[in-house]
């Protein structure tokens, strides 16, 4: 990507992600929403300890900028972002966990079942899970019911068993099952790529825009899950060592094949090259409305450099 | 009960429990749903142990004849039914977790941790929650999008922080913060009361009816939550020792103070008729459609018997 383009998405980034911290402080309130009993303080300062930390925001950007390709309203946008945010970070609330991928850290602080207990993350993720459907469904998301209900079930998708949550079991299991290369794609797809698959969808969905074209951002979003991977495994595999090809990661340590790995990092660079442009192929009926989503596209495949 | 109302009672209940049985066996299938990738066999068998385990199906027994009372779809209904019982049965897999209540059995069986493992246990829990959302939101609920998505936020609303998830965080606290009378009448309405409630309240949703309906119907499931606690409670003081208003068992036993153990048993025994009278009172308006309702009012009060 050009250094114009370069910037001007880092600000874009930056922008978007305060608009969405936005929306996510006001879902994380202590006070209780009508049909809700009260909001226990310890459950919820949990939950904006696992949110409000200063991330990227980059699911919740592909959300708003696939939305405005469409001039789609730009609060309801928002809101989906914020939500898709909310089961991004109880996944990785839920994944830190002693008997997941036991870390203390993320992002430089406590994980949350370090700040707090084990039962409390565990509380945490699940609220944040459940409000995240809440979130989509509620008129305050104001979209026609059709799109709500819409939204909620391929967030569901891409969450569940046949995506994000079933990933992560995959993935426990290839440390001593050794996938294929089939076998890896797939869980790569699943354990990140549906998620961001989703968010690229999701502009669509709330535009209400056709079939084709949330096919089309759907295909967008699978081609930037990959190179999002990729560039991870790169990330895992050069920061280490960094010899060619040479296996001698955090991903290597923990008995899990990568494709980079298995392929070589030459390799790996070819085919990020090549998703970017395919990303870029598949936004090319959107004219120059689409200049945002490709420099997505470039940034997420750049962060092995 | 009359002895008639029983008898007739369980047969609706157990034949209810196979209706909701089969949607439940179809929801879990291992086939992936359209926009899911695959279903990894393990995460689906882990799922199946924890919901397909011959519960009584309370709540879907609610939700299935609330709905009856307006006439509503029965095929709409059941669906509802069993993605109530989804988020029953996460709740019951996380909260059996070594973290939280560090439970071995459920029902004779293993639970799902130790039919599994941890990580396991917490993905199935997770994945049956995401389950739900889907179940309800997805077109296949033969409901208007606007009733779908009320139903979304509402049990959202019921599971999450301001209702059951909150309501464990105030029980895992409550073991050394001692609640007094209005804090343990706020937890166990959120952690059990809230999911009662929405199952009676899910009826009125389904059939569309009125908001005074469903504010009634609501009631009426805050009635027999409450029923279903004091009965709960009575259970744990008499299950040991049986001496009246002595709290022996194991809610004592864990620091947790319950209101039959304030009040004791006979003044426990004064409020379940209470309970049930009002419950019945409640359900004057549908004069013999609300009769199966009443007896689920009765069935729940009795089980302290």
């Amino acid at each position: 990507m050009a250094k114009d383009g370069h910037k001007a998405f880092e600000q874009a980034l930056l922008k978007r992600a305060e608009t969405v911290a936005a929306v996510l402080r006001r879902l994380l309130d202590e006070r209780p929403l009508a049909g809700e009993i009260a909001r226990p303080q310890r459950l919820a300062a949990a939950m904006r300890h696992g949110v409000l930390n200063g991330g990227k925001r980059l699911r919740p950007f592909l959300v708003m900028e696939s939305a405005a390709l469409f001039e789609a309203d730009g609060e309801a946008a928002a809101r989906v972002a914020a939500a898709l945010e909310c089961v991004h970070c109880y996944s990785l609330i839920h994944d830190d966990l002693p008997a997941m991928d036991d870390d203390d850290l993320r992002r430089g602080q406590p994980t949350v079942h370090r700040a707090y207990d084990e039962a409390t993350a565990i509380l945490a993720g699940d609220a944040l899970l459940t409000l995240a459907f809440d979130a989509l469904a509620d008129e305050a998301t104001l979209l026609p019911a059709e799109r709500r209900a819409a939204l909620v079930v391929a967030l569901a998708r891409a969450a569940g068993i046949g995506g994000m949550a079933g990933g992560q079991m995959l993935d426990l299991q290839a440390a001593h099952e050794r996938p294929n290369e089939a076998g890896i794609i797939r869980l790569q797809a699943m354990k990140t790529g549906a998620l961001i698959r989703f968010a690229c969808e999701a502009g669509a969905i709330v535009a209400g825009a056709p079939a084709a074209d949330r096919e089309r951002l759907g295909e967008f979003g699978s081609a930037i899950g990959l190179a999002f991977q990729l560039a991870d495994d790169l990330l895992d595999l050069t920061s280490d060592v960094g010899t060619l090809g040479k296996a001698t990661g955090k991903d290597a340590a923990a008995g899990k094949a990568t494709l980079a790995a298995l392929h070589g990092q030459e390799w790996a660079r070819r085919q990020l090259d090549g998703l970017v442009a395919q990303a870029r192929a598949l936004l090319e009926p959107y004219g120059e409305r689409g200049a945002m989503l490709a420099n997505a596209a470039a940034f997420v495949a750049s962060r092995s450099n």
